[in-house]
């Protein structure tokens, strides 16, 4: 099958936004052994879009097109598709019902164009929106698969994952079964990853191992080939253990949706602890990720930000002595942080950040350095982290990093 | 002039790198007054490269080709080209000399395949590489213009500002130049917002107006055509009175990398006031938002996160009564919460969230809904916020909206 992806939008073709969709599609499609061949991009114009849907016709299996699905009178890909294919466009009721309830529940006003975002192709398949309101749609002609996605990332991912994936898998079942697994690492860059594994990377044919860099981590996708699922299982067992053997120290958790604030937060629900978190430079980011998670408050009442070096006295109760000697950037206040944020709220487990996100240095320290501390049932320390870039990826690198830590440590608690 | 790009490499359809490229040239394009109608990307297979670049000769005036000038056998950029125009590939002379000397310094053996490096399109005009060794290429054939950059972002934008902006502006001098303002909204969506200004938006051609959806927020771009910046600028002023005549309430800054934190910060400095916050489902949000903006230390010290009742009542001293009487999702305790803790701190004002992120119903109230606190120098409120969609999507749009209301605040408390 050879696939094409298509994103619609003028703010792209403008330079205003990167074409992310495409990346993520591409890994999707590629994880259903689908080939894609050809990336294209087109302005939010019906003429254009259609000329565009005629040359895609001429060499690809799938297309799938992202954006142009929302209420303005910009969005057109659905009314171009439909023409392209001889169909009229029609009322989703499901699709409907959810956005005549969104102006209900959140009290605006409903336009007439916000209608547009419950129709679909006449004879497709609706997909339902699980992060936003314009519905999708799967469309097959007699040859061809029209995909039609939204275009902000958020309501796309969770679209394609939860939608389209399904229904590309059962319309186009791979003779050869993929399965995939994905493994998520902490600590390690891209580069360095790549290397310490190059020559499991190059011999490997089945499976295949294809290295991503995320946002402070790197995940390698581990693709095998296989008559079913056993077969692949063991495949797969073999080389995620050669590579464990050299990068193992590093990995955190399996899963493409996986991140480090949910295993971290399964772990505390499993052996019934908490935490609470004491922050100077992240100032609130560690404990909003945790609480991301649905259902953290069982494991998380609260925590401190404290982002002054008064705060950190009047907040955690820290003596100012401990401050004026080592300073605030240092594993000692990063341990006092824990430890007295600990006490304070009873918790079993406390995280702690201070450090420098720059753009200045701080204490005489540069930009990038950042001391994490833990506290515990079995005492507590700090770690340190060096980052470089800007200073919202020192921050999140930061609380990443942190949570691994938090996670190694609650391993090593519970390990019996 | 209408331009496509067209950036070649398979790693790109693998979604193993997004094309950053294409961004650039884009928005770099657009400066120059050259309009770009279509995105490309095809994989490193001449076949492939060559049925595209006819499709590009059908509907486009300016090619601009990125990636594929290396010295391996997957780099093929050179040769389609070439093999498409008719012409042959000869040496620049002052390029293979700059491939010589780099493995004679470096001691690397030279492969003959390195060779490549140096080579250009017959007749075309050589783009030193200031960032690499692979030389870039400017061709011109009766009616389109081949330009031929490498694919590492580095040498891409130093090749295309050093050598082929100008040379575009030498063949493509703009009679006219291309202003733009950007204007920011929050707590209207797009879809009403494109309602309210409808008539602007069809009846403009000079300046265009183009809406995007943001998280949580909205932009429009205007876009004036003009001989020289004080026309743009009178232009502009007009289209925007007009719009601010009709969703004024909801604006709150200019510039297309402005943020609500930015300009909640700036007014802070400017006047000397702090802040604070307490906050419940939002977690430490609002403040990490906050502490993105460099030198926030002057105005914001620290702050609470009171996810449970208990540290509200802990944290902030807020009596159990009121809690037990109101709940936490009331306009009561989320006004609480802004009076104690701005009273802890004794800053000037204190922000406070609370609300139900969901998935799931608190106190019998449904997932997005909000009540935002805010104490200040002249008294207390409580603001109510409804969003829907996921769990981090109501975080966000609480955060946006309330430093939205912290800044009319600001401006109120300050206006003589």
């Amino acid at each position: 099958m050879k696939a094409e992806i298509i994103a619609v939008g003028t703010e792209i073709l403008l330079g205003q936004i990167t074409n992310t969709n495409a990346t993520f599609l591409s890994e999707q499609l590629a994880s259903l052994g689908i080939d894609v061949y050809f990336h294209a991009v087109v302005g939010d114009n019906q003429q254009r879009l259609e000329a565009m849907l005629s040359i895609a016709d001429t060499r690809s299996d799938i297309i799938v097109l992202c954006g142009g699905l929302g209420p303005t009178e910009d969005d057109l890909t659905k009314e171009a598709v439909a023409n392209h294919v001889g169909e009229n466009l029609v009322e989703d009721a499901p699709a409907m019902e959810q956005v005549l309830q969104y102006h209900v529940v959140s009290q605006r006003p409903m336009a007439e164009n916000n209608r547009k975002q419950g129709m679909i192709i006449e004879h497709g398949i609706p997909m339902p929106n699980p992060a936003g309101l314009a519905v999708g749609c799967f469309y097959q002609s007699a040859d061809k698969t029209y995909i039609l996605l939204p275009g902000p990332p958020a309501e796309l991912k969770a679209m394609f994952l939860q939608e389209t994936a399904p229904l590309l898998q059962s319309h186009f079942p791979v003779s050869e079964m993929l399965t995939s697994r994905v493994m998520r690492f902490i600590g390690i860059g891209e580069s360095q990853l790549v290397t310490d594994i190059a020559d499991i990377l190059n011999e490997q044919t089945n499976p295949t191992v294809a290295p991503y860099a995320k946002t402070s981590e790197v995940t390698l996708r581990l693709t095998a080939k296989s008559e079913n699922g056993t077969t692949a299982a063991v495949l797969l067992d073999e080389v995620e253990e050669r590579i464990m053997r050299r990068v193992g120290q590093y990995f955190y958790g399996y899963g493409e949706e996986n991140t480090i604030e949910n295993e971290v937060v399964s772990l505390l629900q499993a052996h019934q602890r908490s935490v609470t978190c004491a922050e100077s430079l992240t100032a609130g980011l560690c404990q909003s990720t945790l609480a991301k998670v649905p259902g953290v408050s069982n494991v998380f009442k609260g925590g401190f930000v404290t982002y002054s070096a008064e705060t950190k006295q009047q907040f955690l109760g820290i003596p100012a002595e401990l401050i004026a000697e080592y300073g605030t950037v240092s594993p000692e206040c990063a341990e006092a942080m824990a430890v007295y944020a600990r006490n304070k709220l009873k918790t079993d487990y406390a995280l702690a950040f201070t450090g420098v996100a720059g753009p200045d240095e701080l204490e005489g320290q540069p930009a990038g350095t950042v001391w994490i501390g833990i506290a515990g049932p079995s005492g507590s320390y700090a770690r340190r982290m060096i980052a470089s870039r800007d200073r919202e990826y020192i921050r999140i690198s930061a609380v990443k990093y942190g949570l691994n830590f938090l996670r190694q440590q609650l391993l090593i608690d519970h390990q019996k």
